[in-house]
């Protein structure tokens, strides 16, 4: 991918995955249940959330770490992925076993800084997909992009 | 932990983690870089973000994972812990190698369902914070709660 630099950003551009991720059950199971979030649901022992949750589910995080894998490789920004913040997240469908996910971004702002005139933020939804075109997780994400260095082309 | 039901919760009741992670080295470096978030600042390398972070730092979604399990630990919800969106999510400063941290809950709104009378939506501000009392993270999150069953104390 060629690095893009602040000036090359504009509201309305679309960068979408090429690279798709697969959810398999022993990262839900293994690397999400023992690391960080050992609740039934993501270990597919059943428990107290049969009523909510009547399956085996990734985390909303394992998704949103995913998601991350999907942005690096995604969003050319010449400095690589360094967020402000994130606002909006949701998750309005759960993520299976098995499932492959893909990634949407939509610049929606470029707003140069005031205090820092090397840089500013870009604004971006971030939409993942399952395989069968349906969104996983949304979220609005600020990143930090830089302009482009004087001495370069 | 006993378990609580929307109508145990309240604006203004906090939870604290008796629970603290640490944040290591190792699981920087190899979870984070090897699965999720491949970018030179989470492996030690260096690289074209040296002007911007000038040392290793944990991915804001590593810190994000570690509060989850942090969560997991503190809210006593009876169904454990269910999102249905997260907003705000910041991260004011990095998180290094060897930090420990804890985390802060504060009830901010107990909403009922009107669609599901067994259920409601309660809003919760996260605040994790490092051995020095400093935030590194905050978001507000609506998790799903449930009401005492009829048959239960």
């Amino acid at each position: 991918m060629k690095p893009a630099y602040l000036e090359d950003l504009a509201p309305g551009q679309v960068f979408t995955s090429d690279a798709r991720a697969v959810v398999d059950v022993a990262s839900i199971k293994e690397i999400f249940r023992r690391e960080f979030d050992r609740q039934p649901f993501h270990s597919g022992r059943g428990g107290r959330k049969a009523d909510v949750l009547q399956e085996l589910v990734a985390s909303g995080w394992h998704t949103t770490a995913v998601t991350m894998q999907l942005i690096v490789e995604t969003l050319p920004l010449s400095h690589g992925i360094i967020r402000s913040g994130v606002d909006g997240l949701r998750w309005p469908r759960p993520v299976r076993p098995g499932d492959t996910l893909h990634l949407h971004c939509e610049i929606l702002a470029v707003t140069p800084s005031k205090l820092h005139p090397s840089r500013g933020i870009v604004r971006v939804r971030m939409t993942t997909f399952n395989q069968k075109d349906q969104p996983v997780q949304t979220m609005v994400a600020d990143l930090l992009a830089f302009r482009r260095p004087e001495h370069a082309a």
